[in-house]
């Protein structure tokens, strides 16, 4: 199969690479503005006329143009694959559903887990099983900054210094350590899992910008690790609770066990019990070994990572329900009766709730954006 | 698709109950001679000769008649499923080189891993990838026995006692605790990871079966915890080592937090780097799921665990080498040059080696089935 490929970035030029190696795929074409070659082109039409490309590979990352070319691919009958968890958090159901129309694939399973195969297998659970639980450690770059202060004892700013300077985060930080990508990635791997989609306003969000050395010192002393999770889940009525926050795992969790960037996805099935997946959440040759991971499934009849009946789900975080550990300035603003137990630690007052629900501590911890909070998990 | 299975017991009965909602697939006959029902016959020809059947799943289990009826229904030109991993890892080779003759598929994703989709993702990962080595926590009884054990404080006999009566271990539980249950699918994922076929005998194999409290309190005393590993690796040249024993991994590592009767598998690739998956290693439904897998993968077109360039290997573990644990009744039996330190734990001696050969280490150990060593894996 010709393929065309859009982008000669990091995840690109890792597609170029291993495409080379494998038997039955040809990158014939990739547009790229910054180098030249006999296979490069700058016009995305050069591309999308061209008919013996049958499939497209998207790894520019960015809503735009990727959304556009996205468009223009599929709608010139071409098979669409991408890592970029950007565009299809925003654009999925309508790119599934042009290439639904159009008869052509559109696959995504490199765009949430980088490297592990996690979105393919949880397709596949969701046709034999029902899944009923999903999520996980989904971002490298705040597992990263998490572990340091923990194993190594760094403060959050150091941490996030190292992982700038060792590439592992962006100059602005922001959509790594507010939680943003992580996000995302619930986001489709909810659309997968559950055959739904759901809109990034509506999953409570909450990254780790405001940890603190007070926080790990409270972890270490109950035995707990701290971690960023997503999680979603779907009761037997089909209602969905989707969220994003602080974890406070235990010690023997496997959770715990995720260190420096590495990602943790995992799924629940009626049938299949848990099951997780441990390993490279991003970086050059993991993912682009999944992105054509995707371009070989193609090859083989695979179409779409949801069914046909996938549709918009407004999930309800009021029933989840679990305690937490908040530490705040101005302890007064937790109501009383949420309030479990509290400890001074570092002169900082660090309070352990009674269990409460997802939607009411994010709705409250919105005007405290200083304090920080993490969903307690004890196993 | 119609199809035949072989079997009704705890994982047929399983693949029969989620057969019944999944779309496109149906259980036509069943072999079985304990109950009665119209889909029911106790004679394989029934199977074999219906022409409406392209499909059988085995889940008998036991070597005889199991390899007849595969072979007869190979013969007959339809696809075989098994989860039945005493089988593959003694007649693999040569079914599979039936069902090559036969166009036919031949498939055994559940027999190593369970409900985990190990042997799947693996086989991807070699046909885009070099896997260079792969193993895991593959034996969910001696699981259960270590964790009890070290989570628990049981001796031995008690957590063996423990695992039977909870139907985890069977009455002999000498396949599981000896290392030959996890030697077996060790064969497989070389299999389907290496394509190469390894006989049994060319794999040193050492259980968990002499381990004593004296190991366990040694294991908590240098922050390791003690785990019975599958590995086999494979070096530029090609050259395989493979091999089971017990390891003392490090505390923190994601083997130890591998609890109670789950299964832990991994593999590294060029490309992938680690990618390693924890889930339910046996059990009726998750087990039968990912038969249902294999089955649904038939339908789409998959045929083969391993391709056909796939072939006999004989394993060199000459120079896979690292430190050892041995407990042993006569220390003098150890080379000197071999003791790196030794400690006298509860009235036992118990010696870490340098690093040396797994091959000269099974070897010496043959001799001396009391002692209990291990590798040592501290990350």
């Amino acid at each position: 199969m010709k393929i065309g490929l859009l982008g000669m970035g990091t995840i690109g030029s890792g597609v170029f690479e291993i495409a080379q190696k494998l038997d039955g795929i040809e990158v014939k074409k990739v547009l790229e503005k910054r180098f030249q070659a006999d296979y490069i082109t700058d016009k995305i039409e050069d591309i999308t006329t061209d008919p013996e490309i049958e499939l497209v590979v998207e790894t520019m990352g960015g809503l735009h143009p990727a959304y556009e070319f996205a468009s223009e691919v599929l709608k010139n009958g071409k098979h669409f694959v991408t890592a970029n968890k950007l565009l299809v958090s925003a654009y999925g159901e309508e790119l599934t559903a042009l290439a639904h129309e159009k008869g052509v694939a559109f696959l995504y399973g490199a765009a949430c887990g980088g490297g592990i195969a996690y979105l393919a297998n949880l397709k596949i659970a969701r046709e034999i099983d029902r899944v009923t639980a999903l999520g996980g450690i989904l971002n490298g770059t705040t597992n990263y900054i998490l572990d340091s202060m923990q194993s190594r004892d760094m403060d959050y700013a150091q941490a996030l210094s190292e992982a700038q300077a060792l590439g592992y985060a962006e100059r602005d930080p922001s959509s790594d350590v507010d939680g943003l990508d992580t996000q995302r990635k619930l986001i489709l791997a909810s659309s997968v899992g559950f055959d739904a989609y759901i809109k990034p306003e509506d999953i409570p969000t909450r990254g780790i910008s405001a940890v603190k050395m007070a926080d790990v010192t409270y972890a270490r002393a109950h035995n707990l690790v701290i971690r960023l999770c997503a999680r979603a889940e779907r009761n037997a009525e089909g209602a969905i609770s989707a969220y994003v926050e602080p974890t406070l795992v235990a010690a023997n969790a496997p959770e715990a066990a995720i260190l420096v960037n590495v990602n943790y996805a995992w799924y629940s099935g009626e049938s299949y019990g848990l099951m997780s997946y441990i390993g490279q959440g991003a970086g050059k040759l993991p993912t682009a070994a999944n992105v054509l991971r995707d371009v070989q499934s193609v090859s083989a009849g695979a179409r779409y990572m949801t069914s046909e009946n996938c549709k918009r789900v407004q999930p309800d975080n009021s029933a989840a329900c679990h305690p937490y550990y908040i530490r705040i300035a101005d302890a007064s603003a937790i109501p009383a009766e949420w309030i479990a137990r509290s400890e001074v630690l570092d002169g900082e007052t660090c309070i352990e709730t009674v269990p409460v629900s997802v939607q009411e501590m994010h709705n409250l911890m919105a005007n405290h954006k200083d304090a920080f909070f993490a969903g307690i998990q004890r196993g």
